[in-house]
């Protein structure tokens, strides 16, 4: 009798799927048999639509966000002003969109400087910024990136590289979160609520 | 200014994500992001997998387990002994097999007894398995169905079926689980324990 387990191609697809973020071993099976078993489950579609993220999607080659053609809407887009906002990754660009608050283009650096991960100031996309200002001369950089060790150390150092050029350096305000009460603030964040918005130079 | 969302075929990436077990709108986007962003990300190697699952993997035409022949593995395995282990789903069929205890054949009925949700005996494949009672004239015939009210109607409907039939009509203990004290035991767990294995004709 010889020891039996899934056919090659489900635990090919298992294996596949547990290379996702937050899918273990046992998620990776149930999805795959889900998507072999189930009724209503498409593979096909799913295959499909994943052919076509990876052919179509690209980095946008000025801003950094995802795109189908060489610029991103944003940076098409002509109505938009010329303020450039620095973020980290290509992910945070949207959740500043739906503030419908700023209405500037983005800059992704693509990372942030991390000297335990490897992460130097020449990973990070800092000479297309420096060629982006020149060219597209904005009215105002928004450094934001993360507030944490890391995010600072990233925000100095570009603040520091920028200090040079004729432009208006700002970062975004650390300080309470929407809702939250005095009293439940930690004193890091209650120290730099107090100190609000901070122009690096005026 | 227009409004700015991810591009369609990320979009379309996510909608898919999302139909899967487990998977939420947000777990959608972020499995999406790394697929598409990520630099160990393999959304190619993915969708051929899930191309080649669906494409190839079917259920076996005599047990019902996953095959990628007409027959399953453990169906073209000669050395099997001449006994039917009945189970619910195909996904039933490892969990035995890992115990190593059954060296016998198996049989899907493809769900159990579920009035509510329209799922009756003409859905099962109880017809299948009374043919190949038939053929493979086998020495026992264990019912290994779940140990709740819906499989306990199905045991003794598949047991009623097969009452007029000369062979072994056994089905799996409920009891204890492994490691369970009595004292944490419910009464009716406790009460099915007394009883054992249940012979459901000697």
């Amino acid at each position: 009798m010889r020891p039996v387990d899934y056919p090659e191609p489900f635990r090919q697809l298992a294996r596949q799927l547990r290379l996702l973020p937050g899918i273990g071993p046992r998620s990776a099976e149930r999805i795959a048999l889900w998507l072999t078993a189930a009724k209503d489950a498409k593979p096909i579609e799913l295959a499909e639509s994943l052919r076509e993220a990876a052919e179509h999607l690209k980095p946008c080659s000025q801003c950094g966000f995802f795109a189908t053609e060489e610029l991103c809407e944003i940076c098409r887009d002509e109505t938009r002003q010329p303020e450039i906002c620095v973020v980290e990754n290509a992910t945070d660009i949207l959740p500043i969109e739906r503030t419908g608050f700023f209405r500037g283009r983005y800059h992704v650096l693509g990372g942030r400087l991390a000297p335990l991960d490897n992460v130097g100031p020449e990973d990070l996309r800092i000479a297309e910024l420096l060629k982006r200002i020149a060219e597209e001369i904005p009215t105002e950089i928004i450094l934001a990136l993360s507030a944490d060790v890391e995010g600072e150390a990233t925000t100095n150092y570009v603040a520091e590289i920028l200090s040079g050029l004729q432009v208006k350096l700002t970062r975004i305000a650390h300080g309470l979160p929407a809702g939250g009460g005095l009293e439940h603030a930690d004193p890091l964040t209650l120290q730099r609520a107090l100190a609000g918005r901070n122009s690096l130079r005026v």
